[in-house]
């Protein structure tokens, strides 16, 4: 099965098979080009579902897809689970970690960005972020530990620590776990348990800036606040995290308690920005020119959360529609250069659909900007959001096998798929503050026959 | 929601929430007790589908279910994710890892067996075994990543060591596994890959007593070595594994390469058996009485693999069926023994069904002993497989979601779930042999702008 490169046709090196690098491959497929596609995982994520598996309604085989099985028809296209570890960008080389060495005509950098603790990496350990199907799987893991672990302590000694559940940062993965974990506790859980009340979790969204959901207008946010509240989530703005250690959040000096505090802060982005050897942004991010590519390097393209472009003065925003976006046109950008028309080609420009984000199990908020403006919030947006993203799955083996277990989960509040995997440790749980008035539910002393009826 | 034990009932704890324990807490929930169910893990998993999530055809979601929702109707029971430490017989205690004291006065302990290296824990590192999710999904990473790192060794050296795929123990599981693993590189990976050719791979079984599928008619021993030879699965009986290797097994002196080794040998009684104080066999199986009673124990049952039972001068095996019937006949033994009954109850027998193992995707053995006798091989057992296992799965969340993945593979060759999650590195790969002759087929100058057409 083995296709050698024919040595005869330009070699386009994709890194990252996120939402621009997939769809750059899967563009490319059709161009007189060789691809190599390079990512350091063997799937591609639907990360915009991630918060589902997280919150142990859907399972990762649900959201995720080998990169191999979604490029396999394109006889052109070649796909090497590695790392990148050096560009060479005038040798036009690229250097992976197990010491292959790739030689390109046309290189497009598409990696992303990845959790930024703003230089405090030992938090990551006490509050996990959510970037990757291993994230999901462990912030699963945490949070319905969370309620066994409680229960445990309950048998023993009579209580637990209160079911704090702390989310530092207000964007749209803040609120959207915040909604979920909410969701679960006080709908899904309540008759699993039999010593606490998995429904007493309180959820606590901190946000440093002004307002949670920056990038939405005023009124949604307005709105994203009110919806939370009726869900019994709490946001505080204006909260800087000074500190966090297991079992309490520092904000300033003030001490929240937490059994479960996940990261949905900062971002920055990949450190292959930098790895090129071109100008980034304060971020990392590669600024680049109106044809996506970084200055001085026509043969270079860097799109997606990786890129730094600017468009009617606000630079735009790292999710998946630009990214997108962006690959089909560093895709197109190849096939019209390699015909020589390439000054023919109108700068890039994104065409904005809007934005939206889930508050729990039926409300939502949307900024729709396409095919008409308009605000919505509640049960609309949320049907909205539901319409758009399984659309968006298209491709995905399992899109109808995702609905399906949607509308079982939403319609008849089920199960989802709580599985704890891995360690039944949860870090810092041991460290808690331990409850002062221990009362016993159990019988400690061995009940009598003669008690039985 | 906290439900605290009235006091007034008998507590029954059941320790382990395989298929034996799950049906004596599902028997138990009808009966005037109250019920406590301890399990390490927060899920019960349908072993017999085990290497089908190995081999990526199913997600763990698909066939594990967490205790609590299999058990959230019945309020006489709760369930603790705790693991034991201790039984103390005479006071009637069961001490969790946790610090908690359960007292009981009837004991149901199911804990079943683990893997067995025959004293040489150290081979668990090259050669790991299925027991769990997570061996599963530690076993779908390492066949994975055995084709990924060949490519991309393959890519930079122009070659890569055979696709060997050792599996130690040819009983039900080993069969099982090499047949998926023969499948999946053969039919279902091939168009996958561009520089090798998966096809290529080779999968061998290594059993070290003079059959495989021991517990089998030799009629249908037969039948599979066949079955399995079609695959291009070899077998290799009589075969003594003296060491295991990153990169090679030695059977006595012989030395067999292998990219990637699975343990399926040994198994041995989970160590709980030991810890009651009462009579084992040299597996540290609990010898049990007609009525499932370690001898002198009355209150205390052990059921399952956990269990060693003889009828007709054989120990009956360690898998499902005998373990569900146990389960029963504990909870129906209980209620009579509250009634003073007990002596009323026939001995437990095993009721036998039969057997089955399926060999890759089309074929299988089937012993079965009702509602007729028979055996049968080929495509008509592996329908029966199939059947029998949906009807098995009743009660699981994702019966016919299983049912609509296994038709999706089967009939369109599709993609199952071939997610890579975890660490990228494969145990041993870099202590492979290297081989010898490297070609290169890939450029490894920059292509010139002018070849491009």
């Amino acid at each position: 099965m083995a296709v050698p490169s024919t040595g005869k046709r330009p070699r386009v090196v994709v890194v990252g098979a996120g939402f621009g690098g997939i769809h750059a491959a899967m563009d490319l497929a059709k161009l007189p080009v060789d691809v190599t596609v390079v990512d350091k995982k063997n799937h591609h994520t639907f990360q915009p579902l991630l918060y589902q598996v997280a919150l142990a309604v859907l399972s990762p085989g649900d959201i995720a897809q080998p990169i191999r099985s979604m490029l396999r028809n394109d006889a052109n296209t070649e796909v090497i689970m590695d790392e990148v570890v050096a560009f060479d960008t005038v040798a036009h080389r690229v250097d992976l970690k197990s010491g292959a060495e790739l030689m390109y005509d046309f290189l497009i950098v598409a990696t992303g960005s990845t959790h930024s603790y703003f230089g405090k990496d030992e938090w990551a350990k006490w509050a996990p972020g959510l970037k990757t199907l291993e994230d999901a799987t462990e912030i699963r893991r945490r949070v319905l530990l969370t309620f066994e672990l409680a229960e445990r302590q309950k048998l023993e000694t009579g209580t637990h620590p209160p079911l704090n559940f702390v989310i530092v940062g207000g964007g749209p993965t803040g609120v959207e776990l915040a909604g979920a974990i909410s969701d679960i506790a006080k709908l899904y859980m309540t008759r699993d348990f039999r010593h606490i009340d998995p429904g007493s979790a309180q959820v606590l969204i901190l946000e440093g800036s002004p307002h949670i959901l920056g990038m939405y207008p005023p009124d949604l946010q307005l709105k994203a606040v009110e919806q939370l509240t009726a869900l019994g989530v709490t946001t505080r703005t204006d909260a800087h995290v000074s500190d966090i250690q297991p079992g309490y959040v520092l904000v300033g000096e003030e001490r929240i308690e937490s059994v479960c505090t996940l990261w949905a802060a900062g971002v920055q982005a990949s450190p292959l920005g930098k790895m090129l050897g071109v100008e980034t942004d304060r971020r990392g991010s590669v600024l680049v020119d109106d044809h996506l590519h970084p200055h001085g390097h026509p043969d270079i393209f860097v799109i997606g959360d990786l890129a730094h472009f600017e468009q009617d003065g606000k630079q735009v925003p790292g999710v998946a529609q630009p990214a997108m976006q962006m690959g089909d046109y560093a895709a197109k950008r190849i096939g019209l250069l390699l015909e020589g028309k390439g000054d023919k080609q109108k700068p890039f420009r994104y065409f904005d659909k809007g934005d939206m984000a889930t508050i729990g199990r039926k409300a939502a908020v949307a900024r729709i900007a396409w095919p008409f403006h308009a605000h919505w919030s509640g049960f609309m947006a949320w049907l909205t959001w539901l319409v758009v993203h399984i659309f968006f799955l298209i491709g995905f083996r399992n899109r109808w096998g995702v609905f399906r277990q949607w509308a079982y989960t939403y319609l008849r509040f089920q199960d989802g798929v709580r599985l704890i995997v891995g360690s039944q440790d949860l870090p810092g749980w041991g460290q808690l503050a331990k409850p002062d008035t221990p009362e016993r539910d159990l019988p400690r002393t061995p009940l009598k026959k003669e008690d039985a009826p």
